[in-house]
């Protein structure tokens, strides 16, 4: 026994590392850190949420669930507009606010500066055959002037836009842009699946007759199910038919007497869970999570500046929830080393393929993360030889975490 | 001290219930025995799925599971074609079915003969002009005779139809109704929510182009994904053209390369449970399920007409997963009641509505949740004073299930 302890000692003494081996952890699709724009991480209390009981989705302690949730996600819009719930993506609530008010003979104004308000705009096109595109390079922000020119001699129903572009990293100036919009008239569709719970978002004060969001990014709850909320101006728009265009998707089908409905089978267990997240929010203080959102955005910005990398967005314009960084030719290689290291970063989208990764940094995200990210992303670029100033990124965070006063 | 104690157990023994102390367990709806016929109860390893953390709907790891699921529904339907998920509920793969084929000039015949082939009607109506409805008494199964009748002398493009209706608990013969359907060469779309995963479904042998089915009903997984499975005609009809009528649920958005492919954001959480819920199936092998699910519903409706009461279906038409027991202007009355019991019956739906109650008998539905469900409808009806014969129903479900040779 003791001797087999001795040479067991002895021989771990002289044991050598094989040339070959492997002593990194291998991190699996479990374990990753999701610095994704959504879907986010989800907090351990949510996660815990989501596997309570499956319940009924016509039984009155869901709908009271229900109801918190849309009331909530009203109320983080800045307004008391009805919040009506999808069990589909962010995609369904974007088809059902255009196919339940957007008529074949429509015109419809669509702002596309991304992959995002780019889906918009085809969705309309889906639905209308009189849609007119304003585009603008992918990176820049859609302004007042922008608005201004393309609503210049000319009428339109409806117009549609996105708040933050998730695929760019740019965030539109809403009140600049809703102010010229509003002066032509049309109703105004508007995704803010990346901002509504962690941006600040006026649906009252902007005038946005259909908002449009999603669980699984901003409001920090699981992928699944997504709202629109409808301003008076937009219900009188739906009141008028008495049908939309998409059986499954028309608000009509989830409004009874001026409140939400369930027609169909709900989702109930990704509503329990987002119900928690949205406890959270308040938990945190909408006032408090906007600003660590905007910290955050700028500590990663910073860090990305440091290590000599190009953001993507127009300066002054940069989103709050979700950076791109310019990465030309090797931007997937970049997103594929960074799971070695236990880290998903995403790519581009469209057209952005393989010149941008994205740093989500919405929900859970905090220094943490921040650091963990821009670490691993050093790692990353140095693995692939890709020229860059190591170690200045988590530096450059770091000096902006200590302006901000935090901790 | 010692005084203190023997003065407590002297009040202890002297106490007196207070006439109006309520000594029974108060369930809240975490705690209700769900024998809905859908959503249903998860399997505790489900539930532990649910809550596994966020996978990126674009990881390699997420899409082998959405692979194992999409090809195992495939599987447990008898055919090798093509299923698509969707996110959202079964009336979400309805439309999809119907939307991505049927043309606003197609002609359709649908067969209505309770509340789920009633939506099949809806939907498509709302996307063709050119609609017949063949009506039939809720209750009563759609044969092959009524199928001859539908289409004597007329061709239609499509046909609508469920395998198994939930809203009556009535199991349509489809061995006779497909024959016939395809002697007319339609397209054929087919509600299999509440059979796929519970009951013998015959895809290739009944040729059945559009197989509808959803998470939360026979194959035991959450509510909030669905799925259409199609055939090679099916697949050739939507290739014909580029654009379905219903831009979320287009399942042209759904394949790529005639593989599944995600284009929006999936409920990741869901399709994990789900495929942890079908692994279950395949443990238990379907043909037991099947039988387990058969003689379950044998002992439900031999409870129920030992007690008195009468079935809605049709006989030999019943249902395998749901029976509809009629309580004629009580049922609302017992599904309130069986709350307090912990239990949850389903009231009817549309006009069935107070005239009978729904008892699922699918997934984690076994002996013992029979026979609870069995002796609380027993104990509600004496509360509500319904006649009845007291006691019998669970003597009538026990000399099934000893008669099967269970245990």
């Amino acid at each position: 026994m003791i001797l087999a302890f001795i040479l067991f000692v002895f021989k771990g003494r002289k044991a050598k590392l094989a040339p070959d081996a492997n002593i990194k952890l291998k991190y699996d699709d479990d374990d990753l850190l999701l610095l994704t724009p959504g879907p986010v991480k989800l907090h351990p209390r949510v996660l815990k949420a989501l596997s309570s009981p499956v319940r009924y989705h016509r039984e009155k302690s869901f709908i009271d669930s229900l109801n918190f949730v849309t009331k909530s996600i009203s109320n983080l819009e800045g307004t008391n507009n009805l919040t009506v719930p999808i069990t589909g993506s962010g995609t369904a609530a974007m088809d059902s606010a255009i196919s339940s008010m957007v008529k074949r003979e429509s015109k419809v104004l669509s702002f596309v500066n991304g992959a995002f308000s780019e889906r918009l705009y085809n969705i309309s096109r889906y639905y209308s055959d009189n849609v007119t595109p304003y585009f603008k390079e992918w990176g820049k922000a859609i302004t007042g002037e922008d608005v201004k020119k393309a609503l210049e001699d000319k009428e339109f129903d409806f117009v549609t836009l996105v708040h933050n572009e998730t695929s760019t990293g740019v965030l539109n100036p809403m009140d600049e842009v809703m102010q010229e919009v509003n002066k032509g008239g049309a109703i105004s569709i508007v995704d803010g699946v990346t901002s509504v719970g962690s941006d600040r978002v006026e649906v009252d004060r902007w005038g946005i007759d259909a908002m449009i969001t999603a669980s699984q990014k901003c409001l920090g709850g699981p992928p699944g199910v997504s709202f629109v909320t409808l301003s008076k101006r937009a219900l009188s728009v739906i009141e008028k038919s008495d049908r939309g265009q998409n059986y499954y998707l028309d608000v009509r089908n989830y409004i009874k007497g001026g409140k939400v409905d369930v027609p169909f089978t709900t989702a109930t267990p990704l509503v329990i869970a987002l119900q928690e997240a949205i406890a959270m929010i308040y938990e945190e203080g909408l006032d408090n999570r906007i600003n660590r959102h905007r910290l955050m955005g700028k500590a990663v910005r910073a860090g990305a500046q440091a290590m000599g990398l190009e953001l993507l967005a127009e300066r002054g314009h940069e989103s709050n929830t979700v950076t791109a960084i310019k990465i030309p030719d090797k931007a997937e290689s970049v997103v594929s080393q960074g799971k070695r290291y236990g880290v998903l970063f995403a790519g581009g989208q469209g057209k952005l393929t393989e010149k941008i990764i994205r740093i989500g940094h919405m929900n859970t995200v905090g220094e943490r993360e921040v650091l963990t990210g821009l670490s691993v992303l050093d790692a990353v670029l140095t693995d692939l030889g890709i020229a860059h100033e190591t170690g200045k990124g988590t530096l450059a965070a770091l000096k902006e975490f200590s302006s901000a006063g935090s901790n």
